[in-house]
């Protein structure tokens, strides 16, 4: 209500369509009457050595002291010498589970119209450990698992927050044997202490078959960082494209930033073309996580009416609406 | 022709439903006339120090000394201080590429109709390389590439055998610089020599995003192990799963060793309702692999006829026809 004090959360514009996207977010906001102040941070211009990144300080320090963000597409300055920005944030804020609602929304048709599913991915760890090592002709990448950190785990089975009644934990530990066989026992453990939620383990790649077939088997999907990396993306293209799903990373203390996962695409930035349906719905997910559901409600129903009226759409849906109208028409359903 | 010496090849015919399977194979090749020899191994029952596993010496020599074989499901019996069946084969007989094409099939309705792609997996080494460490509550799994090991990307762009216009080289190499990035380099050394192949390279998660919404877009996909795995396994959903799909495994000195991938399902075994499409169109890639391609053309259209006329189909292709049966009508249209 706007009586007590606005929530402050950052906001990363981001790269590219970034700013667009992020001005289609304050406008619904604004709209809705959401109780957030934004406090908006870009990427630098010149590597910080305290982030050893592109990324200010000052912009992580931003999310830690609020908890809560918003961030953009971020594009990488190419050169030497310094980390991918998604990476760096994953890192220094020890964004340890990234979650993905993915469902198939109304009115805007695919292969698939089946699909209402969360993929939850352990973010830090894994197969993202950077450790390499190359001697003569053999190269060697290190995955590795410690065990303190498989908070992701925990946090998935939090269906309080989710509603949800099956968690299928995603391997391949008859061939990674320790690693992804700490990941299931950490699951296990976890499973044990919700028996209202049905529990069960699938193999990566029969997963990746049953889904294609049957997406209506899954409910929550939890999985280590690459086969997350692969099975959230393959989830988006069954609803669409990574255009329409909306994307949290769950950190220390309680952080939650939320995220757009595609790219900035140069191409189309500054034209007014962008879709900002993926940035929109992460922001509802954010909302969620400061148990502002009324709002998160009003504005999710307010994209979803709109895209499933299919009179607004931006080009990447096959329409021909403008990034402004398309928010106009989102903001006339509020 | 019956005038020339018949040809020796191995035939594993497995476990479980693996002996009726293989016996439709035989079948087949008998109606057809194919001028091969079988020589049949089965799986041990006890370990063999030789080969560490319940897989025979002998067997194995048999495919060195054949140089062509198919293999049945295989299960890897339970217990410990043996390794699998199927990982014993890929490293004894240095199977370092597995080939599956995958094509929607005529007649037989999934939500994809336009899949026509062949997927090339790297077979040995990888994330398949068994080193794993724990330390106190670390875990990790070594992923490696040796230089000199990586044939499987020039066996892809043989295009003679395939007749294919264009190879994607799937990835992660932004994370994996050192693993990934050495198998892109070997992919780019063999790209230069064969210019009138369309060379292109895709991150992973990309792929598999691509590859849901619009699979026309991809040819032939040369993949590092476990990519391969995961990927292979996803195509086949998009055409109706592993019972339907063949594969080959390239291996030192030329062998080739068909096999069905599907499991060995012993709850249907001996019931004579088992599909043997998989085994057969494996049989087909042999035959293919030995110039025999008019009685491959011959055997395949005539199993590909069975199937879109839907008169004959096993239960797991929503028909009732016993193996038998549905073996039977594909000798009568050969
Ligand atoms: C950009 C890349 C490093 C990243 C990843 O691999 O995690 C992306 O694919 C994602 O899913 O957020
Ligand atoms: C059974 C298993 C070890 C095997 C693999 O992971 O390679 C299987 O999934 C395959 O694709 O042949």
């Amino acid at each position: 209500s706007s009586a007590t004090a606005p929530i402050r959360a950052t906001l990363f514009p981001g790269d590219g369509i970034g700013p667009e996207i992020a001005e289609s977010v304050k406008q619904v906001f604004r709209e809705a009457e959401v109780p957030i102040e934004w406090e908006e941070h870009y990427v630098g211009n010149q590597i910080d050595p305290r982030t050893q990144s592109f990324l200010t300080w000052e912009s992580l320090e931003s999310v830690r002291r609020n908890g809560v963000g918003l961030k953009g597409p971020m594009a990488t300055p190419i050169g030497k010498g310094h980390r991918s920005l998604n990476l760096t944030l994953r890192k220094e804020l020890n964004l340890y589970a990234n979650v993905r609602p993915c469902y198939s929304l109304p009115g805007y048709k695919t292969r698939y119209d089946d699909v209402n599913l969360i993929t939850i991915r352990e973010n830090t760890e894994g197969e993202y450990s950077g450790l390499e090592h190359q001697l003569k002709g053999v190269v060697e990448s290190l995955k590795y698992y410690s065990s303190g950190k498989l908070e992701g785990c925990e946090y998935l089975f939090n269906i309080k927050a989710h509603g949800r009644e099956r968690v299928s934990a995603i391997h391949k530990a008859n061939i990674m044997q320790k690693t992804d066989g700490l990941f299931l026992k950490c699951c296990r453990e976890v499973a044990e202490k919700y028996p209202e939620i049905t529990y069960e383990e699938v193999v990566i790649d029969n997963c990746c078959m049953m889904l294609v077939k049957n997406p209506a088997l899954f409910d929550v999907l939890v999985m280590p960082n690459l086969y997350g990396d692969i099975i959230s993306d393959l989830c988006a293209g069954l609803i669409g494209g990574l255009g329409l799903t909306p994307s949290c990373n769950i950190g220390e203390g309680g952080i939650a930033l939320a995220e757009a996962v595609h790219g900035s695409a140069p191409d189309i930035a500054g034209k007014n073309v962008a879709n900002p349906t993926a940035l929109l719905l992460s922001s509802v997910t954010m909302l969620r996580h400061l148990n502002l559901h009324g709002e998160a409600d009003r504005i999710q129903n307010a994209i979803l009416s709109t895209i499933a009226e299919g009179k607004y759409r931006t080009a990447d849906l096959g329409g021909s609406s403008t990034t402004t109208d398309f928010t106009k028409a989102i903001c006339d359903h509020l």
